[in-house]
């Protein structure tokens, strides 16, 4: 059931032309205030401004030629669309976003700035779906769903790979879970690379889908999320939960307060833009002190896309 | 008069220990924009969160033992009352710095967080000179202008030094102007490392003194200097003036809407905070297409210290 070693590595070496080596960095401050020794893996600096780039590019490479012909396609109103977007753009393949017609006009921009061909749908999740499979069926493109998809957990999964190689012993990687594509990816890094390591999950108290589901030891729907971090409102794939379930430790869950506290310090001690939904990873580093005290801890800096003109500061 | 190439050389040896080797970015999305290939030197992601630390560093390592035993004083209401500070606590040595009374409370508390003696004194250049004079009388500590002193700008240089070093040809070095530690000490690196190529300094209209004084052929004094770059509203010293006039290829001036835009544009595509005075050069490149187009330009970001809560956009 879950990927063996060579997939993960593999993937890593297949999304290596296409996406940035985002660097490490590690803050004096960070270190003082947590007592632990923190390395963070910028992937608010990678291509489109999130890790999900590493997703798209690796499952659109693993398309046959003749599937690739055809053009990819899903739903999205996030950094996924953008992210396939891209990587379709990068990969000379079509690709077909489907967006909620509410979806910020931005955002809407930015995927037809990168040549793709964006279909609106109406606001729900039914819609979207519909909406999908027409064109699915139209276009004959092959559906990439945003994170329920081992080859787009796999190619998350980099990121916690290059991070792993780059600095070796961690006892803990950290990261925001919201779909579970970057958690479950980042788990299958660490269980390979770091067997007797621990992958720990963060998300907001108002979206704690993940952390009812692995109690309750079933995925539970993300019912009415409240938070700011909008990139960890969904509720977890089914192909993603059974390695979460098996390979994560543990999800520390943060307040919305911890979360925008968390986020105005990392922009303002380590002068890079991080999103809520990364400041929520650090959230919970902030909370659980005497959990990563004194340990080598990996925080995977989820992306970096934030609306400048309304920040919660 | 100009200091030798080992001196700067000797400089950035000397500092090594005690800064960051900052980052080099490049950003796809600025090349296609300017139709160059743009290496940005990061010191916004400097300890203390600029170029400043460089060549406080430098200055409190060229004293001897018994001048260093007794101390460091300055007066500055800007980066480099910090940088002193966090220098002086990082090589043992004991700060004073005479700050305005009208300084924000923000950055006297982060000068006295790093360690250093405030001292405060009325909100003018007078004040601020007879005070810290009393200050260096009644310690015997060393007065280290903030700018007009040799090794300060040899240590500003070494960030220059640094990009060179790693990237190689540059055909332009580009760097805000203020009062001129920075863009003399880049002069000199390019000047040794790159004698082929230029250096072009930027600075605001409103705060064009410098540009007005390699035009008169004599240091203009910044007289009432409206611009949202703050770090960039001190006149030319003496010692950086004679380095600008021969080793500067000229200044570009521009607008404060030119300022805010492409402080905008770096944080938004490239996740990093840099201050309003790193915009100007940035807003020089965009200003300037033509001449900077197909060239290999080295931008000096020089610093990343903003008010979150207080953005121009």
């Amino acid at each position: 059931m879950l990927p063996g070693i060579e997939e993960i590595k593999n993937a890593a070496k297949r999304v290596k032309p296409y996406v940035h080596h985002t660097p490490v960095f590690e803050s004096r401050t960070v270190n003082q205030r947590t007592g632990s020794n923190v390395f963070f893996k910028c992937e608010n600096l990678q291509r489109m401004g999130a890790f999900k780039m590493r997703g798209a590019t690796n499952a659109i490479l693993q398309l046959s030629e003749s599937d690739r012909a055809k053009g990819v396609v899903t739903h999205s109103s996030g950094n996924f669309a953008q992210a396939l977007a891209l990587a379709a753009d990068t990969l000379d393949t079509k690709a077909y976003i489907v967006m909620p017609s509410n979806a910020p006009k931005v955002k809407m921009d930015a995927v037809k700035d990168y040549g793709a061909e964006v279909i609106e749908c109406a606001p729900t999740l039914e819609s979207r779906e519909k909406t999908c499979e027409m064109v699915r069926q139209k276009t004959n493109a092959t559906f990439i769903h945003p994170y329920d998809n081992m080859n787009v957990i796999l190619g998350q999964g980099t990121a916690a790979w290059e991070l792993i190689k780059e600095v070796g012993e961690l006892d803990i990687l950290l990261a925001p879970v919201g779909g579970g594509g970057l958690i479950a990816g980042t788990a299958i890094a660490q269980h390979y690379l770091l067997p007797e390591s621990q992958t720990i999950g963060s998300e907001p108290f108002g979206a704690d889908d993940a952390y009812l589901s692995m109690k309750i030891g079933k995925i539970q729907p993300s019912v009415n999320p409240i938070t700011i971090a909008d990139g960890l409102k969904t509720q977890l794939g089914e192909n993603n939960f059974p390695i979460i379930q098996k390979y994560v430790s543990n999800i520390i869950r943060v307040e919305e307060s911890e979360i925008i506290v968390a986020m105005k310090y990392i922009w303002e001690r380590m002068k890079i833009i991080i999103e809520p939904s990364s400041a929520v990873a650090v959230a919970a580093l902030f909370r659980k002190r005497e959990r990563f005290l004194k340990k080598r801890v990996g925080v995977i800096l989820s992306g970096g896309n934030v609306d400048l003109t309304d920040l919660p500061f």
